[in-house]
């Protein structure tokens, strides 16, 4: 007989992701950031001891307010992973997320050491510091943007990396030695390919991110028009942060997916141009086309989407967040919270 | 009618080669070390202004004594490429050889922060001094170990790297930086993929260098047995600097190579136990087979030789020196300069 069903989770839940974490010590690296944070609150919703570590560093997205004062079984470290110590805060962990880098393509054009540092130097201290403590599995979140310019569609992950920045560079030498930590030392690490992240507590600050959805919400809540660079065409999968947090909690708990690489993906590719149009019409802005700026031209990717279907036959993921509720959800969540974007 | 010919140049010489660097303002970043001292050298004869630039860094193969007290026309700089003042240094360069890094698989194992520093940190510092220096050629000298395992021989440029260890990644990652920069700045810079390189002046200290001819060399000068890891039966391609050298001149002299990456090799690629067999024939020591060690097995790669076809096209290089000719050279030089062993 028919039923009026809820719509599907956002995220894996069920008993068995439940107990997979209730009462596991997970540590967060970056876990006052965007995506740090998003699974730090998950995690604390399923019961596990969860230990954030975070350097706050400038512009790097993390944001002291992001979690609350004290966590419920858990502990807030403001501390940089390249600082000495990490070895000490991480023993003991089931499981280490880590989330630590920068992701801002321009500012790696314009301090590429700045950059090196986030996404090289800091993955090799927190690897060195995880290889000593031998936690079970530590999943990265890495990025598509690996890829540059996609020579096919979908891209997967037998797609070479060819990034067309530093930051794209850099950011695949920190995923890199997360497959060497584990081909050499046996470190049972997983890596993820994120693209095109979005939901509540991104830094809207100009500067701290390039992405496109935060870019556009940012000026759209401060009633700016909506710039759109070329035709607007050009398509991405967006993924809401509740299902980028699904599929790192996915790999955390199974021990097949160890030494292995996954891309995250849409079952819709949204183009720039749509993706402006649904938030202007969510909040009442105008669009603009203009030309291509040429600073970007040189790093602008085209087409880009990915196949997510070695993540879904490993650990049955898919994204669950519509586009459409996703963006008036997030919106929704900035108008409730100004000062993530009122000082920006 | 026939006529007894001279054996052929180990490098281009000729009077192209001359003209290109007659007079020529080439900087060589590396240059107190093996093959940034031998580029040095070669370029003092054609006539070039050579500036070198090298921070002699302990265990990186720099050694003063490779090069004379004062160059005839140029002049010797012991100097960090990481410290301020490299831009000053290179300004009016016409060409820039960088040899900078560090070689050592091992090493990178136990000290991936320090092979991070040289082999990443250290190209940014020198492609960000060239950047505003804007030379007219910036020639990297790159290694083939960045393909890792062969997927298929012999290895082409279209072949993804795959590195197996830390220093191949950051390996991997300084040479993608010179693509970065040529791509988005316009850098003009030319990559090299360097195999097995040997010849006068490679530092034989333990440690300096896991180079298969440095090791067998620096064992038979002092007398001891070969060890051949496995079957030795794993071949690769071996160069005489000599032919590096000719490489780096041929790429240096013209524009068109200017963006892209070259493969060196060999016409025959030489198995370990081929190679250990003619430096036990020249040195009188012994051989012995040993079981492949466990902390190298995940860093050993199988057969790896490389197509230099493209190069070759592009430039009319091919290698010059022959292996017998120049293993029995390598062990002449090294007798007559018993300060590049005596003291390991």
């Amino acid at each position: 007989m028919p039923s009026t069903s809820s719509p599907p989770d956002p995220i894996p839940t069920g008993e068995a992701i439940t107990a997979a974490f209730a009462g596991r010590r997970v540590a967060v690296l970056g876990g006052l950031g965007f995506i740090g944070s998003a699974a730090v609150l998950r995690l604390i919703e399923l019961g596990a001891q969860v230990t954030v570590v975070d350097g706050l560093l400038e512009g790097f997205g993390g944001d002291r307010h992001n979690l609350p004062e004290t966590l419920p079984d858990g502990e807030i470290h403001i501390v940089d992973v390249r600082e000495d110590g990490l070895e000490e805060i991480l023993a003991g962990a089931e499981v280490v997320i880590n989330t630590v880098g920068q992701v801002s393509h321009q500012r790696s054009i314009t301090d590429p050491i700045g950059d090196l540092e986030a996404n090289c130097r800091a993955q090799i201290h927190i690897l060195e510091a995880c290889r000593r403590i031998s936690p079970p599995v530590v999943v990265y979140a890495g990025t598509r943007q690996i890829y540059g310019r996609a020579p096919e569609l979908p891209i997967t992950e037998a797609v070479p990396a060819a990034p067309v920045d530093i930051n794209g560079v850099n950011k695949y030498t920190g995923e890199e030695y997360h497959r060497i930590y584990h081909e050499v030392h046996g470190l049972p690490t997983v890596r993820l390919r994120l693209t095109n992240t979005y939901g509540p507590r991104q830094s809207l600050e100009v500067g701290s991110s390039q992405g496109v959805v935060p870019t556009f919400i940012r000026r759209a809540l401060h009633g700016e028009p909506l710039r759109v660079y070329g035709h607007g065409r050009q398509r991405r999968d967006i993924t809401h942060v509740d299902d980028v947090i699904g599929a790192i909690l996915a790999v955390a708990s199974t021990s097949e997916t160890n030494g292995h690489v996954y891309n995250l993906g849409s079952d819709r590719p949204i183009s720039v141009g749509v993706l402006a149009e649904a938030i202007a019409a969510e909040t009442g802005v105008q669009m603009e086309y203009i030309a291509y700026p040429d600073e970007l031209k040189s790093i602008e990717i085209g087409d880009s989407w990915s196949s997510y279907d070695r993540l879904q036959l490993a650990t049955g993921w898919r994204p669950r967040v519509g586009f459409a509720s996703g963006i008036a959800a997030t919106i929704e969540f900035y108008r409730r919270h100004p000062e993530y974007w009122r000082g920006g």
